[in-house]
Order: C-alpha cells, then sequence, then structure tokens
C-alpha cells in the first residue's frame, strides 16, 4: 500500500476540510474513523443501496436528507452497524450528535456512514474518546487520510478529482470512495462521497447524482452480492461563488466532471476488487434493446465461469456464450460474434478458428482487458465492468472475519 | 475415484443393456463414449436446459422426442458439440445414424447427448473406429461404465436406483447422471438418464419427468451457470409387464420413486460439485409466497460471499442476511431468524449472541449443513441445495481446458 497522497486531495474544493483518527473500533490500531466538514451548509444529496436490508446509518440518512442539506460527513470502518436493531438506530443518532458537538454543528448536519461486518454492534465510547481530535484536525489536507480511513478489504485509497465550469466559474469536485467486495449493480459494500464547491440547488443536484450513479457504480460488478451500506453522497457548499445552474443543460460541464469523476472511482473499485488481477469492460451492441444489452453484459460480468475462465487466461468463449444464452436477452446465437480486444474470437456463433483464440489467450495476460459481444439483433448497448475470480478472492472471504 | 461398481447397477430394469468405450474423443485415453439401449421401443420423454444456446445434440433430441418414443441413449464426454452450428447438426446426425446401425436399430431411435468443452467439433472417426465394439459390448452390467464414460469434472460416477409397484408389479428405475460444474437450477451441464421397465405412456412420463426435474435438478447450484446441454432423458420399456397406469394418481408409487431417484442424483451433483467440500440444504419458510421463498433460497444459494464463508467455516450470517434483501422477496427484515442446524443465530433481524454463534460455526465443520431461514412473513416455503465455493473451484475453472 503506497504511503503517497494523491494528487487528487491536493486541491480540495473551497470550504472543505477532513480528518480521520484510530478510534480503535474493533479493536485494530489503523485509522477508522474520518470526518468531512463544510464551512458552509452544502446542498446535500445521496443515492443508497436498494438491499431490502438496509444499515442504520443508510436508514438515518435517508431520513436526514429530505432536507437537501448537510454540512458534514462521519465515517467509520470495521463495523457496519448493519443488522443492529433499534440499538442500531440510537448509535447512528448519537455518532451523528456527537460529531455535530465536536464541530460545532447541529445534529441534522452531519450525515453519518459506516462500513465493515454486519450484525456487530458499535462501540461508542470508541466515537466519544476520538471525537474531539478527529473535530479539532479538521484540515484542507486530511481527505487522504479519510480515503484511508474508509478502507476495508481494499487495498488502496481511492479518490479522483475534477473540475467543471458553470456560468463562466470554476468549481472543483473531489470525490472519496471506498469498496472491493460485495460489489455489484445498485450499489455494493461501497461508500462514495463526492464533495463541491459548485454552487446547485439540491433537486438538481439528486437528479445529476442519480444519472452519473447509473452510469457507474451501478454498472460494476466484483462478486455479485450487493451491500446493506451502500451510499454515495454529494455535498455542494456553493463557495465557488458561481450562480447556480437553473437546468440540466446549464450544469451540463458540472454533470459531465461529476460522471467521470464518478466512473474513475467505480474502476477503480473494480480494479481493487477482492483477489482482482484483471479489470474486464463487458461491452455488448447490437442487442435487441438497452435493456436486453445491459441483461447480456450483466450475466456475462457475473458468471463465476467467465471469470475464473479471465483469472486463468482461458480464451473460453463457450462460458460467454453459455452465459448470454441464460441472461434473458433475445438473440439469435447464430449471428452473434465476441471479441477480445481486437481479435474476433467468434462469428455467426462459431469459432473463427485456432490463431484467434492464441491471440486472444495473450490478450488476457493483460492487466485490462475488452471484451465486446455483438448479439446481431438490433442497436442496443450497455457496458459493465467486472474483475476475474482468483483464489485470493475465495481466500479474502473464507475468513475475512477471522 | 473408487473403482467398486455401484450396487445400484447391479440390478437394471429389464431389458436394458450399455457399454462403454474409450473412443479418445479430445484425445484421451479414457472411458468417453456410451451406449443405452433397451430392447424394445420403449416410451420416452426429456426435459432440456432453457439456456438460449443449446447445443446440437439437446436441438436434435428434442425434435426426436417429439415421437415419445426411443430405444437407445449414445453419450459422450470431451466435446459438447455446442457453438457448433450446422456442421454440429450434422454430427449429431451422424453419430445417431453410425449408434442405430451398429445396434441394429432405426436411426429415430436413438437419443444422442454430448458433453464437454464448448465450441470445439467432434471428429467423427472416433465414434466410426468405436461404434461396432460398443454395441457388441452391450450387456447388463454395463451401466458403471457408461456412468463413468459421462464423467467430465465429476470425481466419482453418479447412479442410483428405486423400484415401484403399478397394478401389483414390481417396476425397476435406473438412473445415471453426471455433473458438477456450470451447475445451477434449470439445469446446468449435467445430464442424467433414467431408466425403467414400467410400462407408462409417454405424456404421462412426460408429465411425471417434468415434475420430478423441477423438485430435484431445478433445486441444485453450484456456481450459478447454465450450459448448452442438459438433458435429463428418461426411457420406459414396459417389459416388466404391468398394465400402464391410466392416471397419475395409479401412477403415484413409481411417481414418488421417480422424485426419489432424482433427488438423489441431484444431490450427489451438488456433493461432487467442483471443489466442494459441503452439501448445504437453504431452506426457507415463513415467505409470503412460495416464489418469494424460492428467489430468497436461490439468492443466498448462489452467493459468492455466503458459499465462501460457508468454505471457511465462518457463520458469517450477515452475508445471508444480505443476500436476502437483494433477493427480490418482500420481507420486514426485523422479523427474520436464520438457523444453522439446531442453532438459532438470528431472531428479529439481530444476532443471538456470541455462543450461538461459536455453536454454529462448529457445525460448519461438518460435510452436510441445514441452514433454515425464516422470513416470517407468509406460508412460503422453498428448498435450494448448494455446494461451498472453495479454492479449488477456482483452480478447476482457471485451467479446464489445458
Amino acid at each position: 500500500m503506497s504511503q503517497e497522497p494523491s494528487p487528487s486531495t491536493q486541491s480540495p474544493p473551497k470550504g472543505f476540510t477532513a480528518n480521520a483518527v484510530r478510534a480503535g473500533i474493533r479493536g485494530k490500531d489503523r485509522l477508522d474513523l474520518g470526518l468531512i466538514a463544510s464551512e458552509v451548509p452544502a446542498a446535500a444529496a445521496g443515492v443508497f443501496t436498494r438491499n431490502l436490508v438496509k444499515a442504520a446509518p443508510v436508514l438515518y440518512d435517508m431520513e436526514l436528507l429530505k432536507s437537501g442539506r448537510a454540512r458534514a460527513i462521519l465515517v467509520n470502518s470495521g463495523i457496519a452497524n448493519a443488522c443492529t436493531g433499534e440499538t442500531g438506530m440510537e448509535h447512528a443518532r448519537a455518532c451523528g450528535k456527537m460529531a455535530a458537538a465536536a464541530a460545532g454543528m447541529e445534529t441534522g448536519e452531519v450525515l453519518v456512514t459506516s462500513t465493515g461486518v454486519i450484525g456487530e454492534f458499535l462501540d461508542l465510547s470508541c466515537f466519544s474518546a476520538h471525537m474531539d481530535e478527529l473535530a479539532a484536525g479538521l484540515a484542507p489536507d486530511g481527505f487522504e487520510r479519510v480515503a484511508r480511513a474508509m478502507m476495508t478489504t481494499d487495498t488502496v485509497p481511492k479518490t479522483a478529482a475534477r473540475t467543471a465550469v458553470m456560468g463562466g466559474v470554476e468549481t472543483r469536485l473531489l470525490g472519496l470512495a471506498k469498496g472491493a467486495g460485495m460489489i455489484h449493480p445498485d450499489m455494493a459494500t461501497m461508500l462514495a462521497f463526492v464533495l463541491t464547491d459548485a454552487a446547485i440547488d439540491a433537486p438538481l443536484l439528486r437528479e445529476l447524482l442519480v444519472r452519473g450513479v447509473n452510469a457507474s457504480f451501478n454498472r460494476i460488478t466484483v462478486d455479485g452480492d450487493t451491500s446493506t451500506n451502500d451510499s454515495v453522497l454529494i455535498l455542494a457548499n456553493g463557495m465557488a461563488g458561481n450562480h447556480p445552474p437553473a437546468t440540466g443543460d446549464e450544469a451540463a460541464s458540472f454533470a459531465a466532471a461529476l460522471n467521470s469523476l464518478l466512473e474513475e472511482l467505480a474502476l477503480m473499485i473494480v480494479r481493487d476488487g477482492e483477489g482482482a488481477t484483471k479489470l474486464i469492460h463487458v461491452r455488448v451492441k447490437g442487442a435487441a434493446s438497452d435493456a436486453d444489452a445491459a441483461r447480456a453484459a450483466m450475466t456475462v460480468a457475473t458468471s463465476s465461469l467467465v471469470k475464473t475462465a479471465f483469472f486463468g487466461c482461458d480464451a473460453n468463449w463457450g462460458r460467454i456464450i453459455a452465459a448470454l444464452g441464460r441472461s434473458g436477452a433475445t438473440f439469435d446465437p447464430n449471428r452473434t460474434a465476441i471479441y477480445i480486444g481486437n481479435v474476433k474470437l467468434v462469428q455467426n456463433g462459431v469459432a473463427t478458428g485456432g490463431d484467434a483464440e492464441s491471440r486472444a489467450t495473450n490478450l488476457l495476460g493483460k492487466a485490462e482487458i475488452d471484451l465486446e459481444i455483438d448479439l446481431g439483433a438490433g442497436p442496443g448497448t450497455a457496458v459493465y465492468h467486472t474483475s476475474d475470480l482468483s483464489l485470493e478472492y475465495v481466500k479474502i472471504n473464507a475468513d475475512y472475519r477471522t
């Protein structure tokens, strides 16, 4: 794990500070409690797990965000505060209250997020003992520490930055994310925070966030599992001084920057997928509809047999076509083509021959692989991003809690 | 791999013989070509993969079974004859024709099945060179050899037997199956053949087969992948001499024996799942409907995170509840209970405490595990059978073709 701060955190959006401390949550001596704060109240929006089982902090934040405003995000790793019942809700409220008091804010201004083991209770004394230290250390150079404090099975901290121009004014966006397992469309055991000094009203902010998440975090998969804690939060504090955009068109530059930022964070998560040795872009075109393309791409991207074949550098396209066949997409197998990089492996549903396979096999040795599937059935397209399924994935997950 | 013949093949149904030879398919020196024959034409039915991509022999058999009659089943391992286009169809027809000629039957009486690598073409010379030897060796004690010839990544041959009484006459059922990976509801890369000397008309035979498969092969999963070649075939040659049952009621004993036989074969497949160290029965009750129960059970049974936790003997119920939450089943997490064997791990959505977890952890060391989930939402129930996800699964599938 590199200790060098990422360049993306060097120039954070105006008015945001951050800090992280070692709070001893789950008994580990590591950065595990982080706080991000805005000098002034910010427009805020969130997108949360669609899992029926939602962690206490998710339920807490969903309620809080009805106001469309927030000033801070508290995050802990180690324990997810999920499946903890009414006690868990009380713990989420207590954490928010402690952070607000320490940072001089209203309780309703602090979003609370947790990630880690499900079903265990937070020890509030870890929070109370370190909250003042946490708030006192808030600084513009603290984001890298927060990115580290969010990590669970992640091997690298994940941050990215963009700039956007609105009404002639440059605004900055900074993103922080964590996630490596339980990664799947409709999110997963991941958290992502986006901070911006842009002025943008909460309803439009929310609309842009939902659109961006659908094209990024909802297009990645590591293991097909989703979690109880997934949250993407955005705070826009307006300190860049731009005039708030009235329409999506006026926010086009911001939306493009946001989408690009979210995609970069999402791909960082797949690249750091538990045990992953490869990032695979599954692009489906020629589907009867975009929905069919998404079904086909997702089924291929989540197939254990396809993912182990990629791990083994085996251009086993039979597994790809078998996954397509069970995806629910409507197509004629006899019109299907499959490419690895620029190598056409399959044409009209049958192999193009041994030379193509050996060239494709060479490409599978790379860390980033393009798999393209043409279903020959229409104009539908979709992209999913996935990782391979390695021995290390099994090792990590067979004894995560020990 | 034990070389002892299974007791189940000692008294095959009347009038059936079998044999298998080393045909050198895919260049391997192993039993890889089998033939099962009935002395007289038999009522026949089949259930096939629902994968949109169907192998040539599946398409061939679906057509042939419209007659409701057959006399023989040819089976090869090594190459699946899937994704082989019109050439593959010609190969399937040629294999059926060769086997019929060698066994003195009509071409339309021989069902053809293949399992193995997708996308490669059969070498017909392997079949023509060994077909006479194969037919000449047909004998009542040849079923064990056929069960071995069907194997791919299977580590044990799979056979089971039952008896049933119809109209006071005892009839016998013998089942043969193969399958270890690409195992999932709606079948998988598995083949199963049931032979019986019962007299039973094709329409009723088909009805009983479909019902039995839904309760057995459509309730197992190893890796969530389904294949292009899955087939369950049944031949009933009537040589037991019973009066054909006119209704399902009259066939109750037969149906019970068939269901029990199919379940035994299905569980053999999960137990021999690629890399499996454990057989896990996922029982869901208290669901709003049977369909909801099936969704919940299947999602838990296919979750990579749940399956790796079972491999690691980790009673990580948080992963189970997270899988339930994304299953699409409607329930209140705060009313959910989870049991491992007789240990209640979760009540009303929260952990019952550390002692229960350590007792459950002990149970996870066993080769067969009962996981019961009560959703507390209604009368719906369902059972799925799955395996754990081990290091060996990844090793097997990362270099299956090498």
